[in-house]
């Protein structure tokens, strides 16, 4: 009997997690989830995540995926993880997915969202979730220099230092090339002082979200100008941009994949 | 010397506390605040909120008032208070008032707001600030039945059992009697699953948001009418109503004054 591929979409608040990726003494988000797991199934199963979260980053959609023997229904995974797992993990869906599905490979894309809160003193309701800027940003400025990276660049004045994973992130051979598909700056009409930057792209260096918003934070606040902010883009040079923004306000709202053929 | 007569604004996410009020052995929002003023302004200060919120209720403009000898500064206050407070308490202004002003006795209204998550599964990162409701809600029964509450009404049907503090809350001899200027229940184009009642009124009994909630919640699950909600409105009689809804999804958003000239 084939084992079921089965895909997680899942949501967690990362505020107490050392990130995504399981490690021996942290508490993590694949750790978590692989421990109900194997109560669930009694067998040790391994997930594999779209991505790596760092630590304090939240998701609303992040996918995963894993391959099980048992016969549990979906909708009974959904349930029983969601019994079991604590209260800032959700599983929000589970599918029978083809063989060849996995969440990193197969995805062509990711939905980031970095929330920022520029008034005096920030709501304590939203100190978890929203980086405090208290001053007021130069929006026409911060858009102009995002329309001047979207496309395909070399990122590599925005990449954190350790290692690349090439082997793993599915952009062997690519170096610091990715593609920028959305990159906004926005706010909503019933909260003025809350503002969101949103990038899809085929792929992100680690931290590349985070050292992109701190950059672009100097260009709103008129320290640097936006040519200036493409300048360190052509680059290539990490030490030229900006402080990396803080983990909090970070949020993976979604994963893209191609339509894919659920299993019947 | 006349004290100076002191308004804070202020903000809190009220998860872990026992509410507003001052308790010996738990711990409250006033509770903090005066600690931390008595270690300011080395005198025993009593701050008058305008409301009492409930355990668990979160606000993003409660008022209160105190009166000091101190000389210190209002910016200092703010800056004061905010470095010796609990993230999750934060002080947004600090004015000088004149001597008349008492944030309950003054106020001539409050909005509250109510945030529901109706997604089958509640994203994580909302569960501190939405009850989660996880069904379709019939958003013109709902409006139909708030429509029909607006005015001057007596809220016994919705008022908590406990005594009604008659001497303190502004409203002595005027019995359940309260105006509900504003009713509302609308969603926001970004986020399809979130809905926000919003309350505005003269006046609110105890628990009166979170039991209109309870029962509205009925009207939009189809297991009362309209008609019948109105119904319960008219027989004064709590035990005609809907369950209290829980306290983690109350916002107390605003408290509403006459312009006041501030003491120079």
């Amino acid at each position: 009997m084939t084992k079921r591929n089965i895909r997680l979409l899942l949501a967690f608040d990362g505020t107490v997690y050392s990130g995504w990726q399981r490690q021996k003494n942290a508490p993590t988000v694949q750790g978590e989830i692989e421990e109900c797991l194997l109560r669930m199934t009694e067998a040790k199963i391994t997930l594999h995540g779209a991505g790596r979260t760092d630590a304090g980053v939240h998701a609303l959609g992040m996918v995963a995926n894993f391959r099980t023997d048992t016969r549990i229904p979906c909708p009974a995974f959904v349930r029983g993880l969601n019994c079991m797992l604590p209260p800032d993990i959700r599983i929000l869906e589970a599918t029978v997915m083809p063989d060849q599905f996995h969440s990193r490979f197969s995805a062509i894309g990711k939905t980031y969202r970095y929330t920022i809160c520029t008034a005096p003193v920030q709501p304590p309701t939203e100190r978890l979730y929203a980086t405090h800027v208290p001053r007021q940003l130069d929006a026409v400025l911060i858009k102009t220099a995002l329309n001047q990276i979207i496309g395909s660049h070399d990122f590599s004045s925005f990449e954190g230092t350790g290692s690349r994973d090439l082997e793993t992130d599915g952009f062997a051979g690519r170096g610091a090339m990715r593609i920028l598909y959305q990159a906004e700056f926005t706010s909503e009409a019933m909260r003025p002082d809350t503002w969101f930057f949103r990038f899809t792209g085929n792929g992100f260096l680690r931290h590349m979200v985070r050292n992109l918003v701190g950059t672009l934070l100097l260009v709103g606040s008129g320290r640097i100008t936006p040519d200036e902010f493409t300048a360190i883009l052509q680059s290539r040079d990490r030490a030229q941009a900006g402080a990396t923004a803080p983990a909090h306000g970070l949020l993976l709202e979604k994963v893209l994949y191609e339509p894919f053929a659920s299993s019947p």
